[in-house]
């Protein structure tokens, strides 16, 4: 049994609204942004008061090709500050540093740099190599997460044997990544219940990041927030991979905390995204309810969006076909 | 405190899924529904297992003019049996009646015509007049229902001594209608509590009718659903007035019982919704976002859309402006 922390009304000093759009929304567009629309997004979370801005990826230059790919999949210093100068606000700077992609020889100390946290995003079998960058990174100054992607393939007891082994780490939050979009509120229930109940134990806070293909993702959020998760991922007009995140305009609009503020939100989806809607693609969608709905890798439903593909049936048809 | 009804992978037999896309669609074209259109809604409906489906509105003639309005905003028994013919299927139809606008001496006995149900639309206010049509319409042998409207925007004492007027009358079902789509779980949760306990004790089913502005209809149906919700309404690609409702294909892909299908779903949308979608707005959008979360009617909303108006701070300037 867990039990729901505040209700409505209350203001809960530990949530951090963690403004990802940059990042998961970059995987939409592989992080060719303009300057201008970074820009502005950095002066949207200064000014709407959210907690942590993820500005990209950390992704070695080595291992991805910058030719291919946006600077904001490699969050080089230099480009960082030529956003966010020296960064002289409550806003945190945060990165996400890939298993495999990210070479911790590349990250500098903290102190000679304006990224404040460093996110880490793991499969279940890579935890061994995720808690050697997160300790690499603890010890160069930065906050730390351990985002544990594509949980709900994963069974209960791996589970707990991860989160063991995460909570003895130094990382200071855990996140619940739902990465194929399929949980509902039930589930994310009982989810935060476990994270919790470890992490509380080990000193750790505890996270969400929740997709929008069963339309649940802002209701997840919720949920989780209820029941104690302090960092709740938000993206702006939910822009992020497929069907995309839970909407930060939602999310403020929501909690309580006079410290956060709407108007700037409002302000840059009439500036920015209202016309990026035109370019990209992103947001519940039939195919991404499907993958969902069958707890799958949203791969298909994205390759079904850029064709234009709207034969739903035949889509959920090779989906379920069965293998033996 | 409420119980749960259920878990995840329970068949819970007293739940109806009540399918409303022609008339809470209807409100965005002032049901001008082709035929064609109309007829695959129902075939599909027989094909999904769906329980019941709203047809349109009963609306008098003599109150609202059908040079402006389709036919589905006034359901004449031979437009309905041109779609359905004697209806000899499972799928029960249903029609929605609003207090003032549906004149209880234009509607035949039961005995003479394909409708199964009559839901009567009322505001508070108007509890009286509904009790009439509800017991003139259960007396001509229909099952009725009563959706008390705005309940957002009504005093917790007022909606007691109205759910005890309406218990005490002959309904068969009592909803929870979200107009304003702007409840969160939690408070569903506590409504959800407040009808059935009311319900229960005079022999009376509850439904839930949801509206999407906080991205909620979905989660807040599965969450009057878990606490005991019996009758679920549900529209094609959310298809309904403003921000849409509750959709259909994510309902049907959630519930265990083995009846529902969803690939009938499915390929109605890819033949007929897709090129709705081109036609028609309706579903999430920052300007209901704004309205739901302010709990206020979504008319100057739908304004906004009808006006390609994306200057968000401004609408949202407007909507919080004080009048004192």
């Amino acid at each position: 049994m867990i039990e729901k922390n505040g209700d409505m009304l209350t203001v809960r000093e530990d949530l951090k609204v963690f403004d990802c759009t940059i990042r998961d929304g970059g995987l939409v567009n592989n992080y060719h942004f303009t300057d201008e629309f970074v820009k502005a997004h950095y002066e949207m979370c200064v000014a709407s008061g959210v907690d942590y801005m993820e500005i990209g990826k950390n992704v070695s230059p080595t291992v991805m090709d910058p030719k291919e790919y946006g600077k904001w999949n490699f969050c080089l210093e230099d480009d960082i500050r030529s956003v966010v100068g020296e960064n002289n606000t409550n806003l945190k700077i945060a990165t996400m540093a890939d298993v495999g992609r990210t070479l911790k020889e590349e990250i500098p100390l903290a102190s000679e740099s304006v990224v404040d946290m460093i996110r880490v995003a793991t499969y279940i079998h890579q935890i061994p190599e995720a808690i050697e960058l997160i300790e690499d990174f603890h010890a160069k100054g930065y906050e730390t997460t351990c985002n544990i992607m594509a949980i709900s393939k994963s069974f209960d007891d791996e589970l707990d044997r991860v989160l063991d082994q995460v909570c003895a780490s130094n990382v200071d939050v855990i996140y619940i990544a739902d990465s194929f979009g399929s949980f509902y509120p039930e589930q994310i229930k009982k989810l935060t219940a476990k994270y919790l109940t470890k992490a509380n134990a080990a000193g750790k806070k505890i996270g969400i990041h929740a997709h929008n293909n069963l339309q649940l993702a802002y209701a997840n959020t919720l949920e989780a927030m209820i029941y104690g998760t302090s960092y709740l991922d938000a993206t702006v007009s939910g822009l992020g991979r497929g069907a995309g995140n839970c909407n930060l305009e939602l999310l403020l609009g929501f909690l309580k905390n006079p410290k956060y503020k709407l108007t700037p939100v409002l302000k840059f989806i009439e500036n920015y995204i209202v016309d990026l809607e035109k370019e990209l693609d992103w947001g519940y969608s039939v195919p991404y309810m499907i993958t969902g709905k069958l707890n799958e890798h949203p791969r298909p439903a994205m390759k079904a969006r850029d064709e234009k593909d709207t034969k739903y049936v035949d889509f959920y048809n090779r989906m379920t076909e069965e293998y033996s």
